[in-house]
C-alpha cells in the first residue's frame, strides 16, 4: 500500500476520534440530526470535496459522494456515522473512512475504474433515536414511505419530519452494485485467523414493543394483592425472552425499559420495553416472539396488567448475492476470504433487500464486543480492510 | 363551621388545582425547586401575608407562617406542597390548605390560642427530586447534616447544594408540639367508616439503590450464553422483592428504573433501580432487604454481573406519642376518631423521631389511592378535616 494511504486512514480516524465522545464511557453518542452526527456529516462533504468527489445529498440527509468516472451502473461503496446510545468507534465510520480511503489507494495504483465509484453515509443506521433501524436507506430505497416515517418520533417526541425536509431520493438510481465494509460484530474471524471475511446472510430481526399497563398506587400503603404492578409483568417477560432465546438457539434482548412515573415511592402505571430479537430464520422468529408474547400475556392476566405488543420494525431474511460473495471472496494472497452469516442488520441488507446485488465485508475484531464503548479494530486490521476494499472495487469495476 | 371557611378552601384549593398538573395524565409534578413547586411557594407565602401570619424562611427552603399570639412552646402544623412525579392533588397539599383553613376558622370562632401557633411547609418530602424522601424536615430537625445532604444529585447531576443556600434553620427552635393532616393513603378509614383518623404509627421503610453491572454488546450478533446482562439479574430481583413482601406480609417495590446506555440493540451495561420497602417491624424490614439482596447476588453471580447495593434512607419505626394521639382523638362528637398505622413516610415522623410531641390527622380516601392521579378525598371529607383540625388546635393551645 502506498504509504500516504495510511496515514490518510489514521489522520481521518483521529478527525473523527473526538466528535460525541463520552468523556465518562469512552463510548459515542452520534444520534441522527443532533451536533455530534450532523459535525461528521459536514466533515464528510469536505474529505469529499478535498478528492473532488461530487457531493449529491437527497431529501432524508443521506449523502453520497461521486467519483464521476466511466459510464455505466454505478459501484456504491459506504456505511453509516451515526452510533447506538454510547456505541463504538468502529461500528459505520469505518465503512466511511475505508470507503475514502479505498478511493486514495486506488488512486495511488493509477486505477481508472470503468465505471462511476461513489461513497455513501446512510442516515439513523442504528435506529437510535427514531427508532426504525436503517432509515436512510429504506427511505432511499423506497422500503418505507416518507408518509409513513415522517411521523416517527424521538424520545423528546420530536417528529423527523420536524428535523429533516423529506420527500425524494435519487442517489440509488445509477447504482449496479452495493459494498458494505463493516467491522465484525462477532468472533468469527478471530476464530478462524481471518482478517476479513465476505457476508453471506443476514439474520431475520425485528423490534417489538412491549406496553404493559397497570396501576399508579402508593408503594407503601398498597398492600401486595391490591396491586396492579405492569414492572412484575415486565420482569417476568425479560426473563422468559432470554430463557426462550436460549432454548431455540437465537438472540432476544430487552436493552430499553421507559418507566412511568418513574418515582421510587410509586407502583408504576406503565413499563415500555423493547425486545430486539434475531433468529437463523424467519419462522424461527415468528415462533420466538409469539412465545415471549404468550408469556407476557400469560403473566399479565395474574398480575391484573394490560399489555400490547407493536412491531415497530421487522426484516426478513437477507441472502445476499452467492455469486458476488464469491467473486469478492476468491483469489485472494493467503487464500479466499471466509464467507460468514451476522446477525446484525445493515443497510447493505435493505439494499440487497431492493434488487442491488450487495456485497459486504467484514474486518476481524478481536473481543467481537460491539455497541459498546469496547468495539474494536487493530490499525493493521483496519488498513487490510482498506486494500481489501479497493480491491473489491477494482474486481467490480475493470 | 362558619360559611366563609368552606369558601376560603375551596378558593384556596382552587389556586393550587392548574399549578403543575400535566395535561396528559391529570397528575402533577411539583419536584422541589422547580418552577410549579416555587410557585406553590409564592403562593403560601401571600396566604400567610394576607392572614397576617409572619413569614419565617430557613436555609434549606423550609417556611413557617407565624400567628404570634399567647407565650409559651409554640404548636405546629402543616404538610408539604410537592408531589411524587405524576403525583395527586391531595398529598401534602391539603394539609397546608387545611391548616390555613383551620386558622381561619379558630379565628372565625373567636378563639385566641393560648401560646404561638404556625404553618408549615417542608421541602421535598417525597424524595422525588434528590432521593432521600422527608429531606427538609430532616434538615430543619438537624436528622441529617447540611454537609451531607448538600451532595445529593437529581436526574440531571444538580446537587442541592446547586439549588439551595443551605446553612441553618431556627424553625423548630420554638415548637412544643407539631400535628400533620394528611389525606389517608389506604382504606383503612373507608372500612371503618370513618372520615377521620389519628395515626398511631409509622412502619418502618427504606430506599435502597440496586446497581447491576454487566457489558454492553451488540444485541443481535452477541451469543446468549456470551452475554453479561444485567436486565436479567435486575429482573429476577424484581419478582424476588415482591414475592418476598408477598410471603412476609410486607411491602416492597421497584418503581424506578434506569438503564445504560438503553438502547434497543444493546445488552444494556448497566441497570440502576431503586427498592422502596416497608415493614411492620424494623427487624421484618433488615430480614426482607437481606433476603431481596441475597437473591439477587446469587442471580448475579449465575449472569456474570455486579451487585452493589446502597441504602439512600432508612426510617425506623415512629410510634407517635399514645398520650397525645389519645388526647387527640377523644370526645369528639360522634364518637372518638379511631387510631390507625400506617406505611407511608411523612415529615411527621421524623420531627416526633426528633423528640418534639407530634400527632398526625387522617381523611378518608374513598378508593385509597395515592402516589397517582387518581389519589383523591371528597369536599365534605375535607372540610370535616379543616373543622377537627381547628379543633385539635384549639385542645392543644388551651
Amino acid at each position: 500500500m502506498e504509504s500516504t494511504v495510511p496515514d490518510a486512514f489514521e489522520r481521518m480516524w483521529a478527525d473523527l476520534a473526538p466528535v460525541g465522545r463520552s468523556a465518562v464511557s469512552g463510548g459515542y453518542f452520534r444520534q441522527p440530526f443532533d451536533a455530534a452526527e450532523r459535525e461528521l456529516a459536514v466533515w464528510f462533504e469536505e474529505q469529499c470535496g478535498a478528492r473532488g468527489l461530487r457531493v449529491e445529498r437527497d431529501d432524508f440527509g443521506n449523502v453520497v459522494g461521486w467519483w464521476d468516472v466511466g459510464s455505466g451502473p454505478a459501484v456504491l461503496t459506504g456505511s453509516h456515522l451515526d452510533s447506538v446510545l454510547d456505541g463504538g468507534a468502529y461500528d459505520g465510520p469505518l465503512g466511511v473512512v475505508s470507503a475514502l480511503a479505498a478511493i486514495d489507494l486506488l488512486r495511488s495504483r493509477g486505477v481508472v475504474p470503468s465505471r462511476p465509484v461513489g461513497v455513501s453515509v446512510f442516515v439513523e443506521e442504528e435506529g437510535s433515536r427514531f427508532g426504525l433501524a436503517c432509515l436512510g436507506s429504506r427511505l432511499a430505497a423506497g422500503a418505507v414511505s416518507w408518509e409513513s416515517a415522517r411521523s416517527l418520533r424521538d424520545r423528546d417526541g420530536v417528529a423527523l419530519g420536524d428535523v429533516v425536509a423529506g420527500g425524494s431520493s435519487a442517489l440509488l438510481s445509477s447504482v449496479g452494485t452495493f459494498v458494505e465494509l463493516h467491522v465484525e460484530q462477532g468472533r468469527d474471524l478471530v476464530d478462524r485467523g481471518a482478517a476479513i471475511g465476505v457476508a453471506s446472510e443476514i439474520w431475520p430481526h425485528g423490534r417489538y414493543r412491549f406496553d404493559f399497563g397497570g396501576a399508579a398506587n402508593h408503594a407503601g400503603t398498597t398492600r401486595m394483592e391490591d396491586r396492579r404492578d405492569p414492572m412484575l409483568t415486565y420482569a417476568m417477560t425479560a426473563l422468559a425472552a432470554n430463557k426462550q432465546a436460549r432454548l431455540a438457539g437465537q438472540r432476544a434482548t430487552f436493552g430499553r425499559v421507559a418507566v412511568e412515573p418513574n418515582g421510587t415511592n410509586a407502583v408504576p402505571s406503565r413499563v415500555t420495553a423493547w425486545l430486539d430479537a434475531r433468529c437463523s430464520t424467519d419462522e424461527a422468529l415468528t415462533s420466538l416472539v409469539e412465545a415471549v408474547t404468550t408469556q407476557a400475556a400469560d403473566r399479565a392476566g395474574r398480575d391484573g396488567t394490560s399489555l400490547d405488543v407493536v412491531a415497530e420494525s421487522v426484516s426478513g431474511a437477507v441472502t445476499f448475492s452467492p455469486d458476488l460473495a464469491a467473486a469478492v471472496a476468491a483469489d485472494h494472497e493467503g487464500g479466499d476470504w471466509p464467507i460468514i452469516p451476522t446477525a446484525a442488520g445493515h443497510d447493505a441488507g435493505i439494499l440487497s433487500s431492493a434488487g442491488i446485488p450487495t456485497a459486504m465485508l467484514f474486518v476481524r475484531n478481536p473481543t467481537g464486543v460491539s455497541h459498546s464503548p469496547e468495539e474494536h479494530a487493530s490499525t493493521p486490521d483496519c488498513l487490510v480492510g482498506v486494500s481489501a476494499l479497493a480491491d473489491t472495487l477494482e474486481r467490480l469495476t475493470r
